[in-house]
């Protein structure tokens, strides 16, 4: 098992990352003493792993949170469901939640726990990679809104994380890939030996060899927690994980979330930001060429979906959150290994780069 | 204008008390630089204060958000408003959000601005002398459920608390008197100076003069601020704040919060806990008569309502959440201006004190 620390002063946790952790009562039990157990997980998780977070917190008799599984259902509606399971069993303060899921779970179930008689501790047990290498590290938690996602919500941190490399052995192919298109961003942003690691590596991850995957969730941990102990609120430094996202939402937004799962919008928007970055003269050729390689290898796209036209694409960016006093600011790539926040770049170029990558001009 | 800070590190925030405090720009304006500015108050207040408080925003054309007037609208869905109006008119993380009202639309500003985008700045300006002793301060915000009141919420800081004495002029008597209880209570537990400031100064009060209201105002505060600054997440020290609640609610429970305001079942929860501490024979009796005198001077009652009986009213308390391991927990007094938390104490004199308080055996 892999031990690493997430450091936020009092509100530091570990991240436990290993084969078989979903049975390993020495894990749980410590958080669970002198408290009620509440399990909230959704209709696809629990069938495959509910039985053995159930029987490691058997003492404690959990009480189970079964929501729907969907984006759709990440709504204030839903998490509200959450509060009246939790009231009905009058459950006290003295209660904590198991997140089982993947990151809307764990977005919904760390949200509650944030809210819920204000504040009860929560742990993280994600099983997507998606969910173990990015949205279990961080603290935030939260809901969409139909006007916007991610709209409603705290930054609030668990007790631990635990990530069972077991559970991506029932991950559709699909998702595992997207997960590792955050893998490979967190070598983009600020880790050049991991993007080498990856290069040689990435066919390991594919086969799910459990001692690569391990060792890919646990780099890609530490560089998120890193990143997040320096800014805890996302005040300014956090920006960097947002490499590819600007790209990658107005993919997402222009195809209404439906034909790409997050993970593949952001390969595709990395892609775009390298080439970005290039064309700039900050990256060089090989580099670039490198990154889309890499980008190939793991199976996924280093293009926009067709259908989407350069304005489209343009417009959409531009109504992103990042947008400052007229400016989009984007996050962009020094080399591989280090990343900036800049909106100092000619906007024709970024024009160019978005003629390069849309399927119809 | 009297200022008085309450210290909790990064999170300390000034308290401004005074006469005409509505009007002056100069306290709000440093906060709204930058800022969209969002109004929430409900259609009571909105005719008499809001006009004050736009015009003084004016510069930032506050968006306007104006809830119904009542407890009973204290919900998730409720809030859900104030999340549905910010989006609407796109505000972003640079929103300050105004809460101008009683302790209702505090505690639910308080909680949309704790979660909207993860949390955005909030000022609070109570204009009731409930929420001005005591729910502008502390942190706590959120909302009811069907199953419990206050069930839902976040810790969170205001960046200031604005208290203009004039609102109190349009205050309801009852009101105003349900407010006075708080007043007294800090007094009691932790004030005795202030508690002799009372027995001179109440009818100066009652007459709504408005210096003796900033005194007692400011004192208030200042002894909440204190206890809050040692526990800002209520895990102990905190607990003296619930003197006179334990009776106090389960009085609220019996009549369904319905016949009486919360700061008369304090009061009569408070004449129970002060004749308990007579009966233990910590408090002597003369204090104990002069807490009763200072109650009846306050126009609040000393004794629960009809209807109760003593049964009812000992089943209730006992369904507090201070009990703990078979123990009910109550705050009692040592003296006037020291209270303790203790769960030893014979239960017979429990039922005694009951007995005495109630109209029907």
């Amino acid at each position: 098992m892999r031990t690493l620390r997430v450091e936020l002063g009092e509100r530091s946790y570990p991240i436990r990352i290993g084969s078989g952790l979903l049975s390993r009562a020495d894990l749980l039990a410590p958080h669970l003493e002198q408290r009620r157990v509440a399990i909230v997980t959704n209709e696809t998780v629990a069938p495959l792993y509910l039985a053995q977070v159930r029987s490691v917190a058997a003492a404690r008799q959990p009480l189970e949170v079964i929501l729907p599984d969907g984006e759709q259902y990440k709504t204030l509606e839903v998490v509200a469901r959450i509060f009246d399971a939790l009231l009905q069993a009058r459950c006290d303060r003295r209660t904590m939640i198991l997140a089982l899921g993947g990151g809307v779970i764990g977005d919904m179930a760390g949200f509650a726990a944030a809210c819920y008689q204000r504040g009860v501790p929560f742990i993280q047990i994600p099983t997507t990679l998606l969910a173990q290498v990015d949205s279990s590290v961080g603290g935030k938690t939260g809901v969409n809104h139909p006007l916007g996602k991610n709209m409603i919500g705290a930054f609030y941190q668990p007790q631990a994380v635990i990530i069972d490399t077991d559970t991506l052995r029932t991950l559709p192919d699909r998702e595992l890939k997207a997960g590792i298109a955050e893998v490979i961003k967190y070598g983009l942003i600020r880790d050049a030996e991991f993007f080498v690691w990856l290069e040689k590596n990435l066919p390991r991850l594919l086969a799910r060899d459990s001692e690569a995957l391990s060792y890919a969730i646990e780099h890609s941990c530490r560089n998120k927690a890193e990143v997040v102990a320096k800014d805890e609120r996302e005040s300014g430094l956090r920006a960097v994980l947002n490499f590819g996202h600007t790209f990658g939402h107005a993919i997402e937004t222009a195809t209404e979330y439906r034909s790409w799962l997050h993970g593949e919008a952001i390969a595709a928007g990395m892609a775009m930001a390298a080439d970005l970055s290039r064309r700039l003269g900050w990256l060089a050729e090989d580099e670039a060429s490198r990154i889309r390689s890499l980008i190939k290898m793991a199976q996924l796209p280093d293009r926009a979906p067709p259908g989407i036209d350069n304005e489209q694409l343009r417009t959409l960016m531009e109504m992103d959150k990042k947008v400052e006093s007229g400016r989009l600011r984007l996050v962009l790539l020094k080399r591989i290994g280090e990343a900036v926040v800049t909106a100092d770049y000619p906007s024709p170029v970024l024009d160019q780069t978005i003629a390069a990558h849309v399927r119809i001009q």
